[in-house]
Order: structure tokens, then C-alpha cells, then sequence
């Protein structure tokens, strides 16, 4: 039951559509695909409507798709690079619905055009999406200072990493000034997400000794931020319990490379509590990194990591999708496992069949 | 100044050669290589000499005793798996030395046979050995039961991983009991090593503040034990509260999948004290993980791991190895920092440059 969104023949059963000629007219129309200069030019003019179709490009497993989406991406990659991106990640019922859509508002009210993208790759196990769709952020999906886009779902997490970083390109060349990355705490996503942001916010809950749930998956190393939620009416002590674990915790990791000591914050996100404050802290941090250059810096190894990345994963992908080697791959595995073979010894011949097979891609 | 134990002429300058007759005596008879039979069968009668010179080359370089290393492992293989396997690491200055004398000697007077393995990829950068050499263990080495083997120097910890690996096998069919892997903790090598051993022990001191230090280094979290050495005189009292700080540590980590819990334990390497207690540790933990399976499956885990690890290596040393892509990545790296290329548009063309190389091993 794969969507694709370039497909109209998913909105079927939407109730607009009432009769053949017009699902006829509106499939004509969604069929007409503008060319990628029109599509450039709305993209670099702010126009939602040529940015949407173009992330649709992008998620695209079409190959067709993939050529256009590179071009769109290598031309408006000039006009990318000027916003802030943020990450912000926390296990389910910390609030990051009710804090991005707290934040994003406030944001909107400086003026400021913030995206939100969400990065949902359990979706592809689960066949629907743990963070559910934007209508979970109402208020927010309404601002027109704001673009909540989910992510494409059903794709492995290597996927969805590259398919946001060049969503996050066009939406910068589109003009968004803030760029919010959202994951569900569960495991591998916050790293990726880490290798694609400036700043990285975790949210939390005071309550029942989990102030250290972080630690557990390794998100407080790496959080620039820790931001308590729900600090309101009787959980207001609780917070302040919490903020002090947490800070006592964070003595524990080395001095971050930013320079940046990270902050322990609380907000009330449904109060709209904490929130200017929490802002400040990130204009500080950013502040700060572009003075030491370490903003500059992080971005350009960014850029490197996700090139040899993507090359690493394409050489294991043409590897392990040599034909030969998926015929020898689970018996050498278990001659290994039973100490039959050497590893080194058993890699040693699978390299040595993989290059000599007539199936890989140089033939 | 590369040293190969199998060319003599490294002894040129020994006091013991005095003249010309003498010296070409010694390097005929040390050119004598015995045969893969007569080596493998030394082994399995436990000759040290025969698992000497058979350590010697596995870890030489040269192509043609890579070929009679691994004819030599896999005739042993059936053979070997008997052992316990343990990590020792600590940081410079935790008593790593004696500790393993203490530890090795009371495992001999069980009647234990035991090989201490070191891993130190570091002297390939100082060109000189952190661990230093086996004088170091001078009582220890002069057991009959023990044997003591540092690591081949200037070398990758990939390099030397892959080595150790296949010399724990070697010992382990010359009839030891007992591997200790010793490593100096200064990063990746107690990852490496926590993947090659059934039981990792962390060495700590303590002192000023410093009892997470192994937190920090990521350490912590794959102990089985954490021993507190130095515990005696004045720092029996610190020695305490050093424990009661480490087990509040431990539990902000989430419980193993061995379903042991970590213990911290302490001694007196020096005075031989508190040796008994941590070998019936190691013994508790053998017992519970044969008794629910763990240990046999984090062997094969670990032999599966070794495999994937050796192939997905192979595949990137050939790639970053061709002359086209050393030509074009530097360039291509530059793009990708400065933004004038995306970073996966930028991997798909050095990925066809190298499949489409003739350059490559499959030509």
C-alpha cells in the first residue's frame, strides 16, 4: 500500500471528488508536472506550492524524479545555507507537538518563516507514523510564516536522513529562516539527526526517576540543550528535581568541540511558558559557534560525513547486492558463527568473489 | 626502522655476534622455517616456540605468510574456542601491569595456563610502546604457565585487531585457559577489544574526581566489572566512596543484555589482595551467561561482527585506493564543504567513476 504522493490515484476516495469527469480534470491537472525552472524560480520566490512539489521529487523512488530533484537541489544549493537548524527530539508524551507548535508561533510573531520537517523512519515498521500527521500541530499548520511537512514514510532510516538534509536545502532557498528537525526518541534517528543540525534540543518530563532516560540512549552527549516540559501547576517541584539531576548528569561528558556548556532549561509549552527563553539560549549558542567559527565548521564536516556516508552505504548496498554474494553470504555467516571458518579468512574470499563476478556494476 | 622478528639481521648489533662465521651460523638456522605441519602440531602440543613463530606470522606483513597464517588458523580453529577471554583496560598509571601479574599468577597457582595479549595501536603514532614490553610483567613472565605476547606495533587497530583475534585462536589451541587482552585506554581500543573478549574489566583508581572518568570515554557501559586498584594504605577510604559514586553511575545505564549486572569491586594489585575476589566474579559471570546461552551467542555475534567488519573495510580500501577517486576526492570533498555540490549528488558521481574505473580489482 506504498503512497506516492505524484500519484493522484490515492485521493479517490477523498469526498471532493464526486463524479469521473472531474477526477479526470483534477488528474489532468496534478499530472501536469511544471519543469524544473518553474519549479526553481517558485522555490527561490517562496512560493509553498513549487517547494511542496519539489520535496515530492525528492521522496520520490522514481529514477525519473531523481535526476530532476538532483538538478533542483545543485541549483538552489547557492541560495541554501543562511537559516538555523534545530533539532529537537524526545521520547513519546515529552510534548514536542505542543512545544514546536509554542515555538514556531513565537517565532512567527519575530517575523521569522520556520519549517518543520519530521523524521519518522519507525513509520516504515509500523506502517503509520508515530509522530502522526500535522494536523497534530493545528494553530501552527495555519501560520503563514510556518511549512510542516512530515516525513516521507515507509524508507529506511539511511533514506529519510538524505531526503531531509535536501529538504532542508530547498526550504532554506526558499527563504525559511528557521529550520526545526523533529524525531521520535527511539534509538539510531537522533544521530542522524545530529549530523544535520546546529543546534540539538532535548525535550523532556519531570517524573518517576526517567530525568536520566537520556543518558540511557545516548541523546544527553550530544544535546546542546535539555529542555523540561510540562513545568506547570503540580509538576513545577518535580522540574526543579529534575534540572538539578540533569545538571549534575551533564558533568559527566567532556566539554563539547562548540565550546557551548549545554543548558538545562523547563518551559510550559502549553502555557506558553519558558519559550522566549529558550529561544535566547539558542541565539546565544549560535552566536557564540559563528564567532569561534565552529557554526562554519560543523556545517562544512556535516557535508563531508554525509558524503562518505552515502558512499560507504553504496558500496555495502552493491556488495551485499551482488547475486553471488547473497548465494554464499548465509552459509559463510554460519561456518563463521560455528568457528568453521576464520572471519578474516571467510571476508577474504567473499571479497575475492565479489570482484571476480561477472554480476557487479564495472562489468 | 621496521622490525621483522623473521629476518635476523635486526640482531646484527648483538653483543652475542663476534664474528662473521658465527653471525651466518645463526641466520641459517634461524632461516630454517619449519613447515606448516611441524608448526600446527607444535601447537597443539603446546609448544611456545611453535605458537611463537606462528604469531610471528600472522602478524607479518608479507604476502606469502599471510597465505600459511591462515592455513595454519584454520587447521586450529576445531581446536580452539576452549578459553575464557578477557578485556583489561585502564587508563596510564591505573596498574594495568600489576594487576595482570597479581591476576596471572594466582590463576597459576589454580594451575591455569594464561596468555596476556596487548593491544597498542598507539606506538604506531609514537613509534614506541605505551604498554612498553613484557619486562614489565618481569615475575609473570618467568611462569611456566604463562604466556606473554605484546602487540604487533605500527600498525591500524583494525590491523592489529584482526591480529590479536587470530592470536587468541593460537593460543587457544596451544591448550591455554585464560586470554587477557590487555589495552591502554586512550579511545577505540576498548570497543575493539570489548568485541574479541567474553568478560571487560575496567582498571580505575581513585583520586581526585576522577572516578567517571571512564564515563566519559564511553567505558563504563561495556565493563562487567569496574576494580578500583590501589586500595590500600590512605586510600582505602577514597577507594570507598570512589565505589559508592561508580555503582550510582551504573545505574543510569540500561541493564545488559548478559543479564549480569555490573560489579565494582577493588584491590591491591601490589599486595596482592583482593585477587581472589575478582576472579570468583569473572567466574560467576562465565557461569550465568553458559547456563542462559549468552556467552556461546556473543561469540558468534562477535565472529559475525569480525566478518562484516573485515568485508565492509576490504571494500572501502579498494575503493579510496583507486587512482581515479584518490584524483578526483579531495576536490570533491572541497565541493561538498563549501556547498557547490550536494553532498549525495556528489557520492553518486565518485561511485560511477569507480564502478565504470578499469582500474579496479575486478578488471
Amino acid at each position: 500500500m506504498k503512497k506516492d504522493k505524484l500519484n493522484p490515484k490515492d485521493n479517490q476516495d477523498n469526498p471532493e471528488i464526486f463524479n469521473a469527469a472531474v477526477l479526470k480534470k483534477i488528474q489532468q491537472v496534478r499530472n501536469s508536472q511544471p519543469s524544473i525552472e518553474v519549479l526553481i524560480s517558485g522555490i527561490l520566490s517562496g512560493e509553498i506550492s513549487a517547494l511542496s512539489r519539489a520535496i515530492t521529487l525528492i521522496e520520490s523512488n522514481n529514477k525519473n524524479h531523481f535526476a530532476k530533484a538532483n538538478s533542483i537541489i545543485n541549483t538552489c544549493l547557492p541560495y541554501a545555507n543562511q537559516s538555523v537548524r534545530i533539532g529537537i527530539t524526545g521520547v513519546p508524551g515529552a510534548g514536542k507537538s505542543t512545544f514546536i507548535e509554542a515555538f514556531g508561533k513565537h517565532l512567527s510573531s519575530l517575523g521569522k518563516k520556520t519549517a518543520v520537517l519530521t523524521i519518522d523512519p519507525t513509520s516504515s515498521i509500523s506502517h503509520g507514523s508515530i509522530l502522526g500527521d500535522k494536523t497534530r500541530m493545528d494553530e501552527l499548520s495555519k501560520d503563514p510564516n510556518t511549512y510542516i511537512r512530515p516525513s516521507a514514510s515507509g524508507d529506511t532510516l539511511g533514506g529519510v536522513a538524505r531526503k531531509t538534509r535536501e529538504t532542508i536545502i530547498l526550504c532554506e532557498a526558499a527563504g525559511f529562516d528557521v529550520i526545526i528537525i523533529e524525531t521520535v526518541g527511539v534509538g539510531q534517528n537522533e544521530i542522524a539527526v545530529h549530523s544535520m543540525v546546529d543546534f540539538f534540543l532535548l525535550l523532556q518530563i519531570a517524573g518517576a526517576g526517567d530525568e536520566l532516560q537520556g543518558i540511557k540512549r545516548g541523546v544527553i552527549e550530544i544535546a546542546d540543550a535539555i529542555v523540561i516540559n510540562k513545568s506547570d501547576g503540580d509538576n513545577i517541584a518535580k522540574t526543579e528535581q529534575a534540572k538539578a539531576e540533569l545538571n549534575r548528569a551533564l558533568h559527566f561528558f567532556p566539554p563539547k568541540k562548540s565550546g557551548w556548556t549545554p543548558i538545562v532549561s523547563s518551559c510550559s509549552a502549553k502555557n506558553h511558558q519558558g519559550i522566549t527563553e529558550i529561544q535566547q539560549i539558542i541565539t546565544d549558542y549560535i552566536e557564540l559557534t559563528k564567532s569561534n567559527t565552529y557554526f562554519d565548521k560543523k556545517r562544512a564536516e556535516q557535508n563531508e560525513f554525509w558524503l562518505l556516508e552515502t558512499i560507504n552505504e553504496q558500496l555495502k548496498q552493491n556488495f551485499y547486492g551482488n547475486t553471488e554474494i547473497q548465494n554464499l553470504l548465509e552459509k559463510t555467516k554460519k561456518a563463521v558463527q560455528n568457528n568453521e571458518s576464520s572471519p578474516f579468512a571467510a571476508a577474504q574470499l567473499l571479497i575475492e568473489t565479489y570482484f571476480n563476478s561477472k554480476d557487479q556494476s564495472c562489468s
